[in-house]
């Protein structure tokens, strides 16, 4: 079965890092309510320093991204999808397992409404947990030989045209053979994880986690035969700009390099992996019905009869 | 502006069919309320002779479709998309407007929700209405140079593989033109009210019901470059089949027949043209909007910083 | 029959400009053949001012576009679709009608190969033509109630994201009905002839030239219920940006204008037509043949057993 | 790099199966050339029973397909896919890697040219090959808790509707966890070797044979965001029949078993495997970019300026 159980000693005294989404309404009371709980069963309690620093909570400590990294045992992370990527890449490097509470809606990797997270917490740092593994992609961009930018992404890496220009032309190269040469508004390369972010819309398949894959995704390609392909994610990926302006390469859509004509993007699975905890009996295939509303059939009567 | 208010005339008793899915549960009192509500505003009720038959509601004339076809001033169909579907076909000679009513979520084409319907009623009766007019397909196989098979459609022809053939083989000709000889599932061709139905299934195109079109989807093409192509609806579309086993024409999912090697499917516009007749402020993209859950954001996180 | 026969006289001298891709490699050759061919059969030939500068050949009126919008009877374009595309919606105003030459392998709306474009010519100047009419959008971009930009399309109008932001947020409305907000890369506006270009590569349907329609294809959108949908020619489209940076409005990717946070895009159909001239016997479907590869059976093996 | 060489040994006499399309014209002199070329390089060929049958050709041994298997070092096959499919499926317990030929345009998975077989062969032989491994599905039927059919799949399995009804309702589970319950045309389990076969028509991605994965992909699904989903090769599948009449279950498309409502469809990866052989320097993106016509770029003009 996929999500393993991780041996999360129960009982045992943790220190766990809160990062929150500082910008968001109503966040400073969830926080507080968080640590509160936290320290009242015995754990050290940290705030990431940027949200200390918006969040005024007098008594913790604040620490950098990679003092939590180096220190904290599990991180819990208050807000959206968006603020997961962002922590996630980097806390990747230290292994921190994440867990990821919502203050809306629920996200594919923020999984715990924020009306039930005490309970869920609690039965959580005991060890009643689901732990599953994600991995990351990691990109260089090459100009004349050095490397000019490197970027991890949890979910895709995109390399596309500008808005001003009518299409870019890549050429792909997959463990050093030829695949081809693509004409489109872009190309990405996508996770399991960001399987359900934008490689989505532009009609990529769903990649459940535990396949070690990566999809590459063409964006409204020129040749109607381009389609989605599945590697595994063992590959090294290498994507050269032949024409196409103002292109550029977006790790997460949180980060973002120009590359000119004959910069080659290296991608390849990285080193690292991220783990995320779910409350027990969490099922991948529960958030896909949840977030794609395959509960519901709503779309398209007059089938039936 | 779309939709067209019709001369219904205001406060002019008329004579109202009903029409019920009579399997349905709880039906008998629906219809029950709909025939004392319309009576007791001087309106004649007559039923349509099925629904008579097995919902047993006294003093009402029990009328053929044909009947009402000639003496109804406009029809009550209380049911879903299916039930819509199946009479506006036998009533489309005829011209009767229908208003659609559904125990249940609502339809693309039953869209006054059970709870609504009286005030509803009351107001459409006396002319405050949004009249929309529908176009039908109309289909007649051709074997051996005889007519063999006619049918009408709402929504769709389905010119489609047995389950055991591996593909059919499909030549198409429009207004004479040689068009394509495809591979495939099969065929779709659909009207605007067919778009929302099993073509969007298929990957096609929602057509505006004011759009003069016919739209030609491919079931699982064997060429990825075989897309949806819309017509105009005044075109002549021949259908004949090359190859494949088991093959059947499919009309509204409702009739079929078989068809053979050789056989041609002549399909064009039908003369005739059925009305529905909506609440007044209706509009077509407030039903897409509800059906195809426009109005939510659901379906994908992480693109939004 | 779709397309209709134009009266274009026989055998009457005619003006004919000529037009070229004064970039491509042995295009001057070309147009004088082209000219040398006319003057011999009695006609008067121009060319149009930039074509003449860029290309030397002597003794021959040059024209600006509006000049030759005035004067000309027909004018032969020699290059690919773009600089069809390019003249034509110049040329619309005046309804020239139009002969597409093409150097290379054959386009959507260049459909007379060099090697047999005398012969061609030779019939089609005598009457032996095949003409048909295709629209064009017309958008205007307003701010703060004043338009600040106005220009045609003969393809479509591209309402996109800049590179560096997440997605756009649009709200549509047409003919003053709200349709929806739509989240996604951007949103393309195409005609007939704009549903092979761009709109195909984003998942849009074809659209035959003789259907008056417009389709809106959404760009990687962000809720997948949301499909191409294919209106009207006469309805009235507006689009309004809710939120995305650097988002900018593309008309036929020739020209462009940014466009702000509350900045309304009105399209409708031209009041201008182009008039295509084809070749006797030429058919649409023959070209969709051709470029979409429909007479192969390429892609897929394994099914036919 | 993802073929691996096979240790096969250099210039050891080997016994060779040979296996032909035995209906196809002009095959019985073909696999004349193959044979007479083989025993001149000190080879000891066989031929399988029906080929041998059918093709008269002398002087070699007949075997079934359970000896070849058992006493083959390689087979040879000649013929279509479809050929290499049937063929693959009953050696697939015996582990005699497969080399393909084609009479006409090369297949997937039957990738030497007719006219270059002889020197490829002459190398192939030598141990200048690439070998690749490819999975099967093997998929149980169960009804009312006994085993009813049992069968192997290269491609794919198929449940589907019956051409007489309108849609077909599956409850999908994956490792034990609820997927969904799909309705639909039907679903398609596909193996990498199938994701370029009927999965690829219905909208699924590619899956490289590198990549230990399964692809579900449904065909035609009511709900919009029933999108094709990957899975790794390790889970197992169950499908059951909720609704819809005439349903079967396909196995690439050669074999059949019709299934009723409650019967329980169980698909997992087996024990094993496939091995093809190709000659050197053999790549898999070659084959797609033939296949799929990657190399040009046909469709779309009118974006390039």
């Amino acid at each position: 079965m996929w999500p393993i159980k991780l041996p999360v000693q129960a009982a045992v005294p943790k220190t766990v890092a809160i990062v929150g989404k500082f910008q968001a309404v109503g966040i400073a009371q969830i926080l507080s309510d968080i640590a509160v709980f936290l320290e009242s069963h015995g754990h050290t309690v940290v705030f990431e320093a940027e949200t200390a620093e918006n969040v005024a909570l007098q008594g913790y400590d604040s620490l950098t991204t990679e003092q939590i990294g180096q220190h904290a045992d599990v991180a819990i992370v208050v807000g959206g999808d968006g603020t997961m990527l962002g922590i996630a890449r980097q806390l990747a490097p230290y292994n921190v397992p994440l867990i990821g509470i919502n203050q809306g809606r629920l996200g594919f990797i923020t999984d715990i409404a924020q009306d039930r997270m005490i309970p869920a917490l609690a039965d959580m740092l005991e060890g009643k947990v689901e732990a599953e593994s994600r991995s990351l992609l990691e990109a260089r961009v090459y100009r004349e030989g050095g490397e000019i930018f490197r970027a991890l992404a949890l979910n895709d890496v995109v390399v596309a045209r500008g808005s001003t220009s009518g299409m870019v032309e890549l050429r792909v190269e997959v463990d050093g053979r030829f695949m081809y040469n693509q004409r489109s508004d872009g190309l990405i390369v996508a996770t399991p994880t960001g399987s359900t972010a934008y490689a989505l819309s532009a009609g990529g398949p769903i990649l459940h986690p535990s396949l070690h894959g990566i999809v590459m995704v063409p964006i409204s390609p020129h040749s109607l035969s381009n389609r989605p392909i599945t590697l595994s994610d063992s590959c090294e990926i290498v994507i050269q700009v032949v024409s196409g302006r103002e292109v550029s390469a977006n790790f997460d859509m949180q980060s973002l390099t120009s590359v000119l004509h004959g910069d080659r993007i290296v991608i390849r699975r990285s080193a690292h992996k991220i783990t995320f905890l779910h409350p027990q009996g969490w099922s991948y295939f529960d958030t896909l019905r949840e977030k794609l509303h395959w509960n519901e059939y709503p779309s398209i009567e007059g089938r039936l009869q």
